[in-house]
């Protein structure tokens, strides 16, 4: 063949300097949500397209799995790459619900597939971070506070822009829109979901086109305008409502919201906000809404998602099982990160040292040294090839790697280490040495 | 839809329990790479079919790619599931090799897929654990002797039956091969491969079946049945090959095997043995070849594969770059041991502690007291609902937590943790206590 490969549209890859970064957001998300007693699960890159269709607003952006030789095999279900990890969990929980111990609360780190156009901030390929909670018959409006405090708390530490996750609540939402004299909020809301790509005046033309009267639109539009730290979104939704005894749906969204952004400030102050242009497009949601924007890339969109849920398991089992749960597009957030030369790439190794080896009758020495650094838990690099010095060193330079041990020249002399930032080089003992 | 939902035949799938202890496994296995100094990449799920069906030894295997809704659109590059980690690799070093620093090192974790007809340790989606190394133009054979090294390494600790890596030598084989004539050795080489498929019969009559004369094929099998721990496999190769001046490609295939052998059982006795059976099917392998099999689970086939390859990232650009690596077999190993009932599953929580909520009103410190524990790196699970304690502590103990704390029933009382094992109940301070 021998033509240089090229990259494939939407499927991101990285370099292995932005892959060690990567795997360390993983790592630290993974030990949050596992410090909140949620375990993983893994789910198959493959449902039936049947379960994949059942829910979601779209079935466009579906990957359809086929075998390249297959046979005509009748009994072979058609199968979809997941576009989400939510329809999986649902599908989980309710195949293996005798199994289960509930509250089941579950994390799930994987790649999710969806064949939209690319574009920047969308991708074909992207790795998900979720948590869930899903009960029986009742979830406490607890869990739903939960979602944003250990998201917040898994993405401090990582170097990320400031930050903040978005809350609203599609009760409030459709309670509103209802006081309005507006039938069926589902249609109107998706078009409120939309700011983000259409702007505030294509929201206006879409209701005005969807039959809204022009100040029945602009209230719809004032709605979304609210953004408050806390409590206070409420006395500006009744007003705006202009009822003196609004319908029950709106009262309980704003006792949900207000309860949820109360206990947040609470447990981690300032990790949220409310805001009610929050709509979330995908018809599932019935309570709590998330969103999450980077406040200097507000032009990404949002990086997280979720909400509460609950009917979703039960289309696949005739049971209620309500959940709530919240999930973070880290592909999103790391590319633009990387992108805006935001993410380090000094290292492209996870070794602490580098052991050289300066002459062939050195290898035993080397291997030994590297061996016994290794028993204490460095990470160990080994150059198994007697090249020249300076190439080696360049080795360790280039790949970021902080230590150069070199091995005695001569039988009985002692073993040496040399600081690569500081150029430093010392005496030292495989058997005792630390890193500073 | 609400009809409970079926397995996919092929895509394996965990409880909780178990994917907790595949987790250990993957750690385990990620840190021993770390610790030879082995950085991670991944690559996408997908590959363009070109590139997948440049090399490997059949094209029937693959899961093709599309939008179920796609335009028709000419400019989409017809996509499929990568089936190994190997292609992608030599993709990845042909694309980045302005990027990369050689010699190049990486360890890589994923899913591959394959629409083979599922059947037990064949799946259709499996995890691989890869490491390889790849150099410019040449690449001592010491790399060769990593690879068993490090994977034994990885696999030592997790409670697997006893294992060893087996070794062979392509070249020693098409060396022994021709000189007994054989101009085309690899049809027979393929053959003899399948000896786990066939039995030793099957051989017989495939290689008679080829046009190989019986005294010959018998030859053929003698060397098939050469196993030793040591070098010595190499005075009965010469002996079988009977000949005064063997090849040039024979002999250097038995100092390459030899030289191997030797240094692992320097590095790490007992971790390989020689094994001339090993052929491996797939015809890009030039030296050193690996496979692995569990002694007390034979029919289940190797687990591991990987050797030594000149060429293959050459497919895809015009430099010689040689590698070696080996692939652990994640799933076919992990998965007989859940089904031999070998992977413990009395955990499914990564929970140290579960902190009950006796009432409503204890709620504040029930959380503070969760917090203080996590704030100190402990994994915490918190009861989010009042519910009965009796179900508090069940939840626990089904989940294999093995604390549970009970925050203060009146303001002033002592904090108090329970043992579940023991079901011994002590006063405890959150900001102090650690468990035993």
């Amino acid at each position: 063949m021998a033509r240089t490969p090229q990259p494939i549209s939407g499927f991101p890859e990285w370099l292995p300097a932005v892959r060690l970064e990567e795997l360390r957001w993983i790592d630290a998300i993974r030990a949050t949500f596992e410090r909140y007693g949620y375990g993983s699960i893994e789910t198959p890159a493959v449902e039936e397209l049947d379960s994949l269709l059942a829910k979601g607003e779209t079935d466009k952006e579906i990957y359809t799995v086929t075998r390249l030789q297959g046979d005509a095999d009748a009994s072979e279900a058609r199968l979809g790459l997941h576009y989400d990890l939510t329809v999986p969990l649902a599908r989980y929980v309710a195949q293996h619900y005798n199994e289960l111990e509930f509250p089941f609360k579950r994390h799930q780190v994987q790649k999710v597939w969806r064949g939209e156009r690319p574009q920047e901030g969308r991708y074909r390929e992207f790795l998900q971070c979720d948590i869930d909670v899903i009960d029986r018959d009742e979830l406490p409006l607890e869990y739903d506070v939960e979602m944003p405090v250990v998201l917040h708390e898994a993405l401090t530490g990582l170097g990320i822009p400031p930050f903040r996750i978005q809350l609203s609540n599609r009760k409030l939402l459709h309670g509103f829109l209802q006081e309005l004299g507006i039938p069926n909020p589902v249609p109107v809301a998706r078009i409120l979901d939309k700011v983000d790509k259409v702007g505030l005046d294509g929201i206006h033309s879409m209701l005005l086109q969807h039959g809204l009267k022009d100040p029945i639109a602009r209230r719809c539009m004032t709605l979304g305008s609210i953004k408050t730290d806390d409590e206070s979104f409420a006395d500006q939704v009744r007003e705006l409502a202009s009822s003196t005894t609004p319908n029950e749906m709106l009262v309980k969204g704003i006792d949900e919201l207000a309860f949820v952004i109360r206990s947040v400030n609470d447990l981690r102050p300032g990790a949220a906000v409310v805001d009610l242009s929050i709509a979330r497009g995908l018809d599932y949601y019935t309570g709590t809404v998330y969103e999450m924007r980077l406040a200097d890339f507000e032009g990404l969109g949002s990086i997280c998602s979720g909400g509460r849920y609950d009917d979703l398991a039960g289309s696949f089992i005739n049971r209620r099982l309500p959940g709530t749960g919240i999930s973070l597009g880290l592909t999103r957030l790391f590319a633009k990160l990387v992108a805006e030369g935001l993410i380090p790439s000094e290292r492209s190794s996870p070794a602490d040292v580098l052991v050289v080896l300066p002459s062939e009758e050195r290898r035993a020495d080397a291997l030994a040294a590297a061996a016994a650094l290794r028993e204490r838990g460095l990470n160990v690099d080994s150059y198994l090839k007697p090249a020249k010095l300076g190439k080696q060193l360049q080795y360790a330079s280039r790949l970021g790697i902080p230590h150069v041990w070199f091995p005695p020249f001569e039988d009985g002399r002692p073993h040496e280490v040399k600081d690569m930032a500081s150029g430093d080089q010392a005496e030292a003992d495989p058997a005792s040495w630390r890193p500073a």
